[in-house]
């Protein structure tokens, strides 16, 4: 099968470009130093290319992604990085089979994970950015009531996210450095053995974060592409020209197969004009005809991931290149299939 | 079940609210003047609602819409609103048992209907915006394509989608008086009994439509919602308070779970800084509690709605409301499950 034999709008990642993105992250943050994020690409078939670059843990946003995972049997060190309230999730969590360390940030998600039977939890704490995380002069008193309770405290995260998005890398760095202090004194308080950290943009300026929690680094989006990092663009919405005017084009991309918080898409020699649901309209520097494969970026790819059931591997992003594999995107939603209303 | 014992985050639709929507608009454009648009809800137990109403006739963006609608036995008259070229797509159209009709704008749309037996088509014209539709001096010609291939060519559409989204209704009045005059003359060159257009923002506007494929007035959204129409905002996101830090709160409804391309959603009694994958965080303007629910309300309904996995219809969109009816977002995504990789 070739990438334009494939139906439209179809969700595919460049082989040679996603390799070298694990490659280049895997020699830069070998190991256990990454802790990689599958929450931007949905899919344990990609989940396993990481595990088999040496990273023997990951990094979930969700009850749903961790329970996938463990079912594809990548369940040996599984942090979900993100509060559970949800009693059904987190005991689906315990009964797993996986090794699962859940982030807590309140005595409430403390007694949520008790409740149930959770055994490890990280401390979250606010090293920045107004989103979960305790005040940094709670983790202790936090710790403090989980470990009373029987649960096992690894150590603390703090996601830099007001940080991540900062475009220049001086900038970035002093950011880092910033909520690195918050960490140190945290990790003082708290102890254990992580100190969880980071993303794409903020791999490589952390000093004291035992692990990285990066995910946009495998596939990318153009967002992320301008910031000069070492890895490039290798996911693409293949589409088809629906229709020709005399200044614009329409392909079958739109509103529902592209995360748009990041705004509109690129498409390579077009002015991209807007989305509709169902369409991309733009204007094309090179003649096309109806039928035409064109390629879309997204501007933020965990959300555009989200909408597709399957990510194509292709030896290129490419109308003529050849599929290599499709792999389900099987982590989506926030339930297993079946598994609840 | 109540609403607050759902999973969250929860796609939760007001049960009178809904049926006031669907009434009002029944009351407005009854029988066949009124052909709702399945795009915006992609529920097949909604459209139920709308047939039962007296509508015989829907309006789809996508072969899998109709093709779901025909198993739910609902394809009394189903027209695909948009260009269709993939010839597996358009087989399945002609296979499935419902009555089907499909817009053309060009010799390539008409061969792809033709190859594999489609037999009744539309001619889609531009009346304006920059997406599909033939400029209205090809009509005649591409109808009479059709025609000498065997097709039968019921009329024409035409979408003033450059003219819903403006706030003024004598603006609006005005746009829509320019597209019918575009109607009028494509439709006195290609014949016909059907003239098609129109939308949520100008469904009382038009005067020589013989059917208005509105959609969004069902459920609704917070763009729609200033418009002052007859309609009500039926739907909103149920999501858990997980974090309440000292100047914000968090809850489990992120961009993931919501349509952003017309920008942040809203809280009542709150104000929204920001969506994360997962989460919106936000400044209430009363005490919240970690595990309590908010109502998050999307700005673009029909991308939302295309990221859930059930419609749960509710006494309210309240967590102490009853829920009366979980139907299934049935008609997401590009193809039925199983039927192509």
């Amino acid at each position: 099968v070739r990438v334009g034999d494939l139906p439209t709008p179809a969700l595919v990642v460049d082989a040679g470009a996603l390799a070298a993105n694990l490659d280049t992250m895997a020699h830069a943050l070998p190991g256990a130093r990454l802790r990689p994020h599958v929450k931007a690409h949905k899919c344990s078939e990609l989940a396993r290319e990481q595990i088999a670059r040496g990273h023997p843990g990951l990094t979930v946003a969700t009850p749903r992604e961790a329970l996938g995972l463990a079912a594809a049997d990548l369940g040996t060190d599984l942090l979900v990085a993100n509060q559970v309230l949800d009693p059904v999730r987190l005991r689906a969590l315990t009964e797993c089979g996986a090794r699962v360390t859940v982030a807590v940030d309140s005595d409430a998600t403390v007694a949520a994970a008790v409740a149930v039977g959770i055994r490890e939890v990280l401390i979250d704490v606010s090293v920045g950015m107004p989103r979960c995380g305790c005040e940094p002069a709670d983790a202790a008193r936090i710790a403090d009531r989980a470990r009373a309770a029987g649960v096992a405290v690894r150590g603390i995260m703090g996601y830099e996210g007001h940080v991540v998005g900062v475009p220049d890398r001086a900038e970035r760095a002093a950011g880092v450095a910033a909520a690195t202090e918050i960490l140190l004194a945290a990790h003082a308080a708290v102890g254990g053995d992580v100190i969880s950290a980071g993303g794409t943009t903020t791999y490589d300026l952390h000093t004291v974060a035992t692990e990285i929690q990066a995910g946009s680094y495998a596939l990318m989006d153009t967002a992320y592409g301008a910031f000069g990092l070492p890895f490039t663009v290798a996911v693409g919405i293949v589409a088809t020209v629906l229709h020709v005017g005399a200044r614009h084009a329409v392909a079958d991309c739109g509103l529902k197969a592209l995360g748009m918080d990041h705004g509109d898409p690129t498409i390579d020699d077009a002015d991209v004009w807007f989305c509709s649901d169902e369409h991309v309209t733009f204007a094309s520097r090179h003649p096309l005809t109806v039928g035409d494969r064109v390629v879309v970026r997204p501007a933020h790819v965990d959300p555009t991931i989200a909408m597709h059931e399957h990510l194509h591997v292709a030896e290129a992003v490419h109308p003529d290149a050849d599929v290599l594999a499709s792999w389900p995107v099987d982590l989506r939603g926030w339930d297993p299939p079946d598994t609840r209303r």
